[in-house]
C-alpha cells in the first residue's frame, strides 16, 4: 500500500481527494492537514466519511514523508511552499492553479502577480490523462488542470488536433457553486446564489490560458455561475476549416476517445440526455463531450461537461497517479454517477 | 405624505420594507440607514431597487426625526437602542424579536439573556391586524411577530379561540433561506444549504413562546430548513375537543377570515395547490392557512404559508401602519404572487 | 373600463395576462377561455390569483366580442383561426409565434411548416415598445415577440442601431422551465429537468430570425434550459467596428435607454448584481441590458435578462396596450421585482 | 456469478438496481424488461449507464429463467402477475407496495382495492436486514418496504424494541420528486414542483401501516414533497416512557447499531451536519438516523433520513441479496455519498 497525504485537506477538493483516496484499494490515507480543524475528525468536515474513516486531521506543521503527496491548499500559497512539499514526497500531485501554465509571463497576465518560484513552472507535467497519459507514466509532479479549463480541453482537442478548427473559438462556462470552495464568502450566500445566472467573469477568465496552452487554439471565455453545486459544462463555438462535415467531426472524437475509459462522446439526434450535461455526473470521473454541426455553415457549437470536483479536479489527480503507478485508470474511479438527480 | 424611516435598512428585511413603502401612495421614505453602505446608494444593496429609487444610505448615527420609524436592526441591539428611537419618532414599528414576548422570564427562557429594556415589553402591541386589528387603530409602538409564529398563529387561531384545541399542539416549521439573513455565515453557503433539509431547531424553537403568547395553546416546535429562498410553511398535528368534525373546522376558518383581506382559507380536495403552499406567495403579503381533518379520530393537520419577509416581516408592518393611519389595508401590498414561481 | 378578454388562459402565459390585468385600473377581464377548465374558476388553474378574482374559464367557443382580445392560445392553431379572432375585437393582440416573422419563408424556414395566412404576415406591428413605440400608438394588430429574441434584441439593438457592430452575432440563451409552458412531457418533470443544464436547441434556434428582423444582424443562438422555473438571460458575443471602446458603448445604451421605463442598463464593476440576472426580475417587467467590453480587442459581451413570462410575454402585450389607449406606460406593471428571491 | 433480472427496468428504482446490480462483483445481469424502450438500449433511459453496459431491454414477455429475480414493476399488476414471476426465480425480491404488509384487510384499507393474491401475503419476507438479517439469509421471497416507512422503522425501532415509547408516534415525512417515478403527470413538471412544499398526504399515509407492522407502534404520518430529486427525510415526535432521558435514548441507538454497516447514528451538539441529512445520501446505501431529547418534557424529535431510491429501494433489494447469498453486505454498495452535493 502506498501512504499518501492532502495537505489543505478540509475543503471541497482536499474532501473528494479524500472521498475517492479513502475508497481506493492500493493506497493508504496517512494524512490529512487543515489549519482550521487539525485535531478534529475528518468527518465533522465531511460528514459524507462517516462510519468510512476514524482520520484525524493534523496541522499542516505536522506533516511527514509520504509516497504521494496532494495539494489541495489555497492558490499562491502552494507556490511559495512549494519547495518544501517537494521535500516530503517523491511524488507530488498540485490540484491549485499555482503551476498550471508554463509561462511566467502568462501566469503574470492572468493572475495578476508575479510567480513566485518561476524556475518550477516547467518541471510539472499537466494531470490529464487523454492528452499527457505517456508523460505521466513518469512525471513526479503534476499539476492537475482547472475544472472549466478541463471541460474545454477535453470538448475541443480532438477538433483542433485534427486540424479542423479555423480561427478563435469562444467559450462560454457553466459553473455550479462548489467551484467558489468552502471560503466563499457573502457572494454565495444560498439566497444570492439560488437560481442565479450569473456572469462573473465576462471576459479573460483564467482557464482562457490553459485552454491554450493544451490545444493550441486562441479562446476567448466567459463564465457563469447557474443553479448546481456541482457540474461544469463547456459551450464552444468553433469554425470549421474547409468543408468538415458532421462525419468527420464525429470520427475525429470517436478516434480520440474510442479507448478512453472517462470520456464518452455524446451527441445523439434524440432523447432528454443527447447533449453532454453535468447533472447526471457528479461523483463520477467522466467527462462527456458532444457536438452539433450547423447544416448552413463551417460550424459547430461543442460541448463538454464534468464534476468540477472529480474530473475537473481530484479524480483527475487519482487517474494520474493511477497511470504513474501502472495500476488500472479506473482503480477506485468506479462510480458511474445517478440518474435521476 | 407621512415621512417613514427605516432603520437597519441594508438586510434582507430592510430591502423589504423599502420596497413596499416605495410603493406605497402615502408615505415618503425620509431615511433607510446602514451601517455598512452608509454613503452608497440603496439599489447596490438592493438591485430590484434600479429604477425605483435615488436614495442613499445614510449612518444609524444621522437618523432624525419622522412620522414613522421602521426598525429591522439587529437582534439585542435593538432592545438596547430603544430608548433612543422612541425619541424619533411618534410611531415605531420593531420587526426584531426584542419586544415579541411580553413577559421577560419567557424572554430570558428563550433567548439565553436577560432583557435590557424589560419595563418597555408590555407597551408594544403585537403587530398582526388579524388578531390585533383594533389595538393596532391607536398602537404607537408596534412589535411585528416572527415569521413562523405569525404562520402558525393564524393557522391555530382560529380553532383555538373557538374551543376547539385540546392538549399540547406539535409545530413542524420550514423556512427557507432568507430567514437566516444577509449576514448568514458559512452555513448559508450555497454548496452547504442547496437542496438541505437542515433540522436546525429539533426542539424549543423560540417562536413556540409567541405561539402560545398569542393563542393560549401549549406548543412545541421544530424548525427545518429547506430548499427556497423565500417561504415559510408550518404543519400543526392538532387534536380536536369533543366531536369535532370537519365541517365544525371548516367553519371556524371561514367566520375568523371570511373578511380578512390577507388571509386566505386553502383546503381543497384535488388540485397541486389544495393546502397551503409558500411557493406562489413570495412577494405577496397573504398567509394561506388550510387544514385536513383525519377521519378516524379526533385530529387534525393544520397548515400556514406565508412569504418570511412580506407577511412574515416587513408586509405586516407596512399593513399595521396602515390601519394606524386609517388607510385601506391593501395599500402597498397590492401584489399576488406569481405562478408558475 | 374596456372590456378584455384573454383566449389560451390556463396556460403559463395567460395566466401572466390574468395577472397583470385583473390588477390594471383601466380595464376589466370580461372573459377566460381555457378548452380544458371551462366551467371552473380561474384560481383552479392559478391559485396565486385566489381573492383576486371569482372569475370563471368559459369555452373558446363562447367568445364574444370585446375591446381587446390577448392571444395566449396554441402556435399553429392561431394563425388557422386569426381572421375568426380579428372579427371579435377591434384591437388583437397575439402572444403566439404565429405573427411574428414577417416573411413567410423564413416562417417556412424556422418552423417547419408552411404558413397558412401569409397575408395576414405584414400587417402585425412588434409588440416591443422600445423599438416599435410611435407604431404601436395606432397599432391595431400586434405580435409580441419571443422571450429570448426580446431579451437579445433588446440587448444588441443598441450596438446595431449606431452601427458599431460587425459580422455574425452569437447569442447564447439560458432559460427557465416555465418556458416549456404547462403542457411540457416528460422532459419536464422535475427529476429530470432539476438542476439541468440541457442544451436543447445547440444550432438555429427559431428566436434566431426575430432577433436578425429587428437589429439588422446576423445572428447564431442556441439555448440552455437551466435550473429556474422563470427567467431568461442572453450572452452574445459581438465584435466592435472600429476602435469602439467601453465608453462608446455605454454611451449607445444610455442614450437609447435613457427614458425607458422598463429597460435598465446594467453593467457595474462590483457587487453581485453587475451584469444583468433574471433571478430578481421575476414577476417584473424590466429587461436589464448590460455589457463588457474586451480590453485587447474590439469585442464585447452583451447580456439582458427578463421575466419570460413578463416582459418576454404579457408584460410586453399590456405595455403595448397602454400605449395604444394613452395610459402611462407603467399602467399595471408597477411590480419592481424581489431581493432576494 | 449469479445471473439476475430487473423487471421493470426502465423507472427510477428499476435504473437504480441496474446501477448497483452492474457494479456488483457477484452477478451478471442477464436481463432487463420494458414495455416501452423493448429493443432499445439501457442507457437511453439511463444515461448514467452510457459506457458501463451494452445491454439492450427485452418486453417483458421475454424474460426467462434466473436466479434471482427484481420487481419494479408498477404497482397492484405485480400483485397479478407474482405467480408467473415465482416462477421464473428461485429468489424473487419485490420492490413494489403490493407484498409489504401481511394482512389483507389493512392491505385493502390503505390501498383502496382488495388484495389478489391474499395468499401469498404472508410468504415474503421484509427486505430490511436491520430488523430482518437472520430471516433473510434464507428467504426466498423478499419485499422491500417503502422509502418513507424505511426511514421511519430504522429510526423508530431502537426506542420501541426497548420499550420506551409511549402512546401514538407522529411522522412528519418529506421527500424529493423521484419517488413519483418516470411516469408522474403534470403535477411533477419542474414549473409546478421547484421549490414546492406541497402537502400531499396530510393524514393517513400509507407507508403508516408498514411502520406499525415493523415497530408495533401506533403511527400517524403526514408527507410533502420538498425541493430535492432523491432524499427522504422523516421526523418523528415520540413520548419517551417514564423518566427516560437521553443518555438512554442514546445508548439503544448505539446497542442496536453499532456494528450495522448501512446505518450510522447522527445526532450531534453543533457543525451543520448535526442530524440526518438526506442531501448528502444521495446514491448510497446509508441510512441515517439521530434524535433530539427535549429537556423539559419526556419526549423527542426521532430523524431519519435515506435516498430513496437506495435504501429505499434498491439498495434495500441487493443487500438482502447480498445476505442471501452469504456475500459481505457492503458488496456493491460501496459508494459513501458526495459532500458538498
Amino acid at each position: 500500500m502506498l501512504r499518501v497525504a492532502v495537505a489543505g485537506a478540509s475543503g471541497y477538493i482536499g474532501g473528494e481527494l479524500l472521498r475517492l483516496l479513502l475508497g481506493h484499494p492500493e493506497v493508504e490515507v496517512a494524512a490529512a492537514t487543515s489549519t482550521r480543524y487539525a485535531g478534529r475528525r475528518v468527518d465533522t468536515a465531511h460528514p459524507n466519511l462517516r462510519g468510512t474513516t476514524d482520520l484525524t486531521f493534523i496541522a499542516p506543521g505536522d506533516l511527514g514523508a509520504y509516497d504521494v503527496l496532494f495539494l489541495a491548499t489555497p492558490h499562491r500559497e502552494t507556490m511559495d511552499r512549494m519547495g518544501e512539499f517537494l521535500a516530503m514526497a517523491p511524488h507530488v500531485i498540485d490540484l491549485t492553479g499555482d503551476f498550471r501554465l508554463r509561462d511566467q509571463d502568462t501566469y503574470a497576465a492572468y493572475y495578476g502577480v508575479r510567480h513566485s518560484a518561476p524556475e518550477l513552472l516547467g518541471t510539472f507535467t499537466t494531470g490529464l490523462p487523454e492528452l499527457y497519459r505517456e508523460d505521466l507514466r513518469e512525471a513526479d509532479r503534476v499539476s492537475v488542470p482547472g475544472c472549466m479549463a478541463t471541460a474545454a480541453i477535453l470538448a475541443l482537442y480532438p477538433l483542433a488536433d485534427a486540424g479542423l478548427l479555423e480561427g478563435e473559438v469562444t467559450v462560454d462556462a457553466r459553473t455550479g457553486s462548489s467551484g467558489s470552495g468552502i471560503s466563499a464568502g457573502a457572494a454565495n450566500l444560498h439566497a444570492e446564489r439560488s437560481g442565479a445566472m450569473r456572469v462573473f467573469a465576462p471576459t479573460r477568465h483564467r482557464h482562457e490560458a490553459e485552454i491554450t496552452q493544451a490545444t493550441g487554439v486562441p479562446v476567448r471565455m466567459n463564465a457563469t455561475g447557474v443553479e448546481a453545486v456541482r457540474g461544469v459544462q463547456i459551450l464552444a463555438r468553433v469554425r470549421l476549416a474547409g468543408d468538415t462535415g458532421e462525419r468527420t467531426v464525429r470520427a475525429a472524437y470517436r478516434e480520440r476517445y474510442g479507448h478512453e475509459p472517462f470520456v464518452r462522446v455524446v451527441a445523439q439526434r434524440r432523447g432528454l440526455y443527447r447533449l453532454p450535461e453535468p447533472k447526471i455526473l457528479s461523483g463520477s470521473n467522466f467527462c462527456d463531450v458532444g457536438f452539433a454541426v450547423a447544416e448552413d455553415a463551417p460550424q459547430a457549437l461543442v460541448v463538454g461537461a464534468l464534476d468540477n470536483l472529480v474530473k475537473g479536479g481530484a479524480g483527475n489527480a487519482v487517474q494520474s497517479m493511477n497511470i504513474r503507478y501502472g495500476w488500472p485508470e479506473q482503480t477506485g474511479l468506479g462510480f458511474t454517477g445517478l440518474h435521476p438527480n
